[in-house]
């Protein structure tokens, strides 16, 4: 036997400008292994009781509980206390975390309903993208941005992070509600525009053209994807019935149920959607088999441990040297932060509006698009990496992902609390 | 926010000869993530079904399962098929993984009835670390090695693999046997044992010499920490179940208890144990709790989630092209192998009959002392590193760790067929 493994070896050729040395000894990664596990082990050990802390603490004052742990990350995080790092290992278990909550969502949801609020989700996604999207170039291009780079920041502004949205519905209980619904909708559908707006990005990045071959390509192969999900889901949900009954080993249903997420996950990565997106549309179709109740109640303990790691992680991103006003480098940024802030908010309030249901309540599906995520986050790397933004602007960029994300609970918060809905 | 995280950076400092750059950039890492997430969750779903299927096949030919999951590591790993590498983030999650069976382990077993076969386990345990070294030492010395090589080699055959023995007896419902306890007992003791081997074995390998300083810190800070967690136990017990009464939040009970593992887990790695002992300890103690049905519950998914990635893992690491009979090369290292594993069995079958309890079944608890692991393998690793024993020398202990593993399984299922025990 041979532990080859340990640092990232195994992973060599896909590492690019971190490419290590290929090493076939043992001892020195032994060594690392044990200092590794060493560092992996406290970081969960922090992850896991900062999370717990300030998500009682949120709870207790009333907040949901993925607040405390975004600000678990923030306090633990480089910024603070500098205990947990975003490592490789943390970021991929967040990530297993980030598709288990969607697989979860799926599986307690019901696809005749998000059919049914289909066009609502549908017009609330597409004035979501529009809307930020032409305010952000517009404060962008106000205090001096060329186009191009007007044109990144707006883009920034247009994608919904699903993971907080859906976190805060089902913290608050609201996740089968009518707006719970189509806020879910909408932010699966943000995806798909988001990549589609991806796409366009990197071709103006790379070439300052626009290839509309890529763009077709990307948006059919994610409806294909997703249709041929659905349209398919209840022969896959049949075979896996039947599969999970003639198992004998232990912990059959869960781990088939959970194989079955990451692999629509990956099928979903393969077609250029977020894993996700996949894990989600695995949730939906097994939503429709004999099990789905005991795989709902197996799965909540793995999700448990996965999905803090996630939260925690998006806290420990946020970089709090950007956020002093009183340094004097930061005004121009928090200038910048500030307006596209107001903006990305707005934008997504005026989304809610273009719900066609009357009995909806459109200021709580309006502010459960605010948060933004991963996928802004990913355009304006795009940007930065292709020298088209500045290290400042992208500055401004990760303040309005922060903010959006913190302020998002706790509007949403407040919202359910003054106006009940249902 | 700022990813400076993916591949290793946030770990640099850790990982000596692996030393990577630092990259502030946020593209290529987040490049780099898409394409690591990729791997991982394509080597997850491997994982998963090649152990879900050799394991059903085992259970189907009336073996342990993990047999399967060992085998279905061989068959993916980049011996044959090359679909699973074994990654710092897989190797970390396996760790958890053995960490969490041995955490269930605890939470089933009755520190009393531990205590009550001590002096029978630790009589295992001294001959099974005996006798192996003697025996290894003679048939190493016998073909030709130096002495130094030959303490070294006969190192390696003294520890034994605590998570093959104790999922081979959970497999086999015999855990609370008083077999069971004996073998996890021994086993348990026999990392210690371990510990101190290795301190000598450092000495040996960097100075020639042996401190017997570092060898009484190293005795001295394992026992102490064994006891301190014993003693203090049924404080730690009460203090767990008033902290998880109070909390609200969901998962409250399975993440602290989990949490708690990892702590008593990181504890023991600081006091240089392996950190499974730490979670066995763990599980001793909360065994004693009002919850201890309901966290062993709420635990088993979780479990499943991780443990076969550490078995498969296992079986990626066994490395086929020494076994090939056919390649000259192969000759003199299979030969050694051929003896050092017939001594490796018949050492551990001999510290069988060191239990003082006439109605225990001596063979059972010898076969499963059998299984080498990670120990042995850190060992041989200290001694390759030093230049002290050669590739050669290298191969045919691994060999040794491979068949031991494979072996144990099939002989301790037939020992149970034919002599039934209780």
């Amino acid at each position: 036997m041979e532990y080859r493994s340990a640092s990232c070896a195994g992973n060599s050729s896909n590492v690019g400008t971190l490419r290590v040395a290929y090493t076939p000894r043992i001892v020195p990664q032994a060594t690392n292994i044990i200092m590794e596990i060493k560092v992996f082990l406290f970081s969960l050990i922090v992850i896991y009781i900062s999370a717990r802390l300030l998500g009682e603490l949120a709870v207790r004052c009333g907040q949901s509980s993925v607040l405390g742990e975004l600000l678990a990350g923030v306090l633990v995080g480089p910024s603070l206390l500098g205990l947990v790092y975003p490592t490789e290992t943390l970021t991929l278990m967040g990530e297993i975390g980030v598709m288990l909550l969607l697989f979860e969502v799926g599986l307690e949801s019901d696809l005749q309903s998000f059919l049914r609020v289909g066009p609502s989700a549908a017009v609330v996604a597409l004035i979501g993208v529009v809307v930020p999207f032409g305010l952000g170039y517009g404060v962008a291009a106000m205090v001096g941005l060329t186009p191009l780079q007007a044109i990144f920041v707006g883009a920034t502004l247009t994608a919904t992070s699903v993971a907080i949205s859906a976190r805060v519905l089902s913290d608050f209980g609201r996740l089968q509600s009518r707006e719970g619904t189509i806020i879910l909708g909408a932010a699966v559908l943000d995806d798909i525009l988001g990549l589609v707006i991806l796409s366009v990005m990197v071709g103006l990045a790379e070439s300052g053209t626009v290839s509309w071959l890529t763009i077709a390509q990307t948006a059919g192969l994610a409806i294909l994807f997703l249709s041929a999900a659905v349209a398919f889901g209840n022969r896959y949900a049949t075979l896996f019935s039947k599969l999970v009954n003639r198992l004998n080993t232990r912990g059959a249903l869960v781990i088939t149920a959970l194989t079955f997420a990451l692999l629509l996950g990956y099928l979903a990565e393969e077609a250029r959607v977020a894993p996700l997106v996949g894990a989600f549309a695995a949730g939906l179709i097994l939503a429709r088999t004999e099990h789905q109740g005991l795989i709902e109640e197996r799965l909540k303990p793995i999700t448990d441990v996965f999905v803090p790691i996630f939260f925690v992680l998006v806290g420990v991103a946020v970089d709090l040297s950007h956020l002093n006003p009183f340094h004097a480098a930061n005004q121009p940024v928090l200038l910048l932060a500030a307006g596209l802030t107001v903006v990305a908010i707005i934008g997504k309030l005026v989304a809610g509006w273009g719900v066609l249901d009357r009995e909806v309540n459109r200021w709580v599906v309006g502010v459960g698009m605010v948060p933004r995520g991963e996928v802004g986050l990913i355009f304006a790397g795009v940007g930065l990496a292709s020298h088209i933004i500045t290290d400042a602007q992208y500055g401004a960029i990760l303040v309005v992902v922060a903010l959006t994300t913190l302020l998002s609970p706790i509007l949403l918060k407040r919202l359910l609390r003054n106006r009940p809905i249902e």
